[in-house]
């Protein structure tokens, strides 16, 4: 039989330096030696939901088919929120059940979806852990690493948690949404969709953007299109309406945060 | 022959910005092209051998039997210091002579031991090195990697430095301990031993800590026992007593640092 | 056929929080499985050609010949700067037309050096894109690896923009120079090459620096040679004059930026 690939993602709120994102490494390692392990983040902010589900729809999909992708922020560690297992689009996920997947599960229907029940393939409950990424998802990702059906590891659960963004709305002639996440470059990711905005307006040059009480720019098609410290507006790679400043920081521009509102409108 | 794998983790306060921990996978990669690398962390505080040691505990155990551990966590370049080349536990470990061994030698014996001196696989003395990790440990990572046996490298040493944690101590009913780590969620590592709660209270119900002198909660069994913003006391990943907010940051709550005093009584 | 191995490193601005790295890895590992992909930092300053510059100099030269290296440190994306792609030393660069490949460059003449303009390997322009590590040097990366040769991915350029660091000068009997990086621990990289000291002083041990308006230490053959909380001078592992204290942070007890001035003179 020819060597399969094991390809895994690790998507956290651990950080990178205290060492947990390497336990979790070594269990896999250790159960799956062929597996091959790649980060998509571990900086998450420590218990955000929102900003995992929207890291991991960014690079989720870019990754071979029949990658697994395990995400492991999980305030509810603990208590008796359940872990999923499913597909989508031909790719593997493993979360625990707090929304976490619903950019992903929004794309496309889920091909297969179970709860985590089988023990089998759970450590003994006997001694609680405080570390569930090492001690639960890890030996559960290699576990399906090794070739073991997700079918296998629990029944089909008649709901599972989905979150939706923040909806955006109409005002006359303007669309309104807000900030949902601030990327490295403070670059201000929103809630509208791309689809909105092209739907909406026939001319997208004419389109402005406002951000809180200031002006945002105008719609172009990347970052240097503008003079470096200008502002813009850009369709960003996830689908979504991005207000950006060439090489210069937006979230400091308008001093804006997660929640922030954002109205686009023709000029 | 078939193709063994040759795992190898790093553990330095490098950082991953200036690009230093390549540096040190393009040696190891150049000298041994079928070098699986992962990191352990590179974001130890700079000169910090604890954090390192009780960081290597952490992970360095959870990786597969024979993998190489490199720590590169070293304020004595240029001295004398010397490298010391060591197997613990089925697994082999390369650290400079600073103590950042301690506590995997804590948890059991050395299968086997070497002050590295065997010039053939050290750099030539004439020109100085600023960079150990680059120059003196990545080299030796490969040729251990390569199939080059530890005992090899050097002679035995006399003695190794190992340094102990501050004790904990016993006051009346009361265990004392101190913070000897804090991690990325503000969690505060101690330096009391699970063993140590177990044998001296039967009820563990009736744990209750203060951290300097305010109180700190109770004993639970995982962070989502409590409510949100709630303190609470869990036995660590690591087998140490820890003191947590759920959701929170117990550092910023206790205004705690390295060295605050611990205290676990019974109700 | 033998498998041959595809070693790609990433170098970029893009920090690891938002998963845009993990979208380029998954773009290559899906054009090419057998990709192994090492990161050099991804912590560049945002848009800093220089930094990036000097830290590509410092670790891509240790990386196993026929490497693949890709930069994307790029403040032009969107305008009509151009891709190239080279070989220098024996292993292969990918990176935007901004100079980021200058200390390369000093090293050694290019050994092959194209315009990526061959409409085969490129993105169709319709949809303006945001995201060129993703969209643009991901996929071209993926093709190097899978033996496309960068001949074929467009023609040789007429010139392609390197930049000089600001020279370092004589004055009477010493040699003036400035702060170009400061790393992770604060050590003060500056543009005075090891060699135009060598060759201006026969005696080392006589070489004292000046930071700024600030004694700066005297020429030692590591950081451990002087007390800790000392100054000194090094010869660090890119053959540039380094200022660093033993232990402690020359940018903090100097007050150094980039572009603070260095003097070097004989006691």
């Amino acid at each position: 039989m020819a060597k399969q690939q094991a390809l895994v993602t690790l998507l956290t709120d651990f950080g990178l330096q205290d060492g947990y994102v390497a336990a979790m490494k070594g269990v896999i390692l250790t159960a799956c030696p062929r597996a091959q392990i790649e980060d998509i983040s571990h900086d998450i902010p420590a218990h955000d939901v929102l900003a995992a589900a929207l890291v991991l729809e960014g690079a989720a999909p870019y990754f071979p088919p029949d990658t697994l992708h395990v995400v492991v922020v999980d305030p509810g560690v603990g208590t008796e929120r359940r872990i999923l297992a499913g597909r989508f689009a031909g790719q593997a996920y493993l979360w625990p059940d707090n929304g976490v997947i619903s950019m992903i599960a929004e794309r496309g229907p889920a091909e297969e979806l179970v709860a985590v029940r089988n023990t089998d393939y759970l450590p003994h409950r006997t001694v609680p852990s405080t570390f569930h990424g090492r001690d639960i998802f890890a030996p559960l990702a290699a576990h399906i690493l090794n070739g073991v059906s997700i079918s296998r590891l629990g029944p089909q659960p008649d709901t599972y948690k989905l979150f939706d963004l923040p909806p955006c709305r109409q005002e006359e002639q303007d669309i309104i949404g807000q900030v949902i996440y601030i990327d490295r470059f403070g670059n201000l990711v929103t809630n509208i969709p791309v689809l909105a905005v092209t739907q909406h307006w026939g001319d997208l040059d004419s389109v402005a953007a406002q951000c809180g009480d200031k002006e945002a720019g105008t719609l172009h098609g990347a970052y240097g299109f503008v003079e470096p410290g200008q502002p813009l507006v850009v369709f960003n790679s996830s689908g979504r309406v991005e207000l950006a400043v060439n090489r210069g920081r937006a979230s400091d521009m308008y001093q804006a945060a997660v929640g922030t509102e954002v109205r686009l409108r023709g000029k």
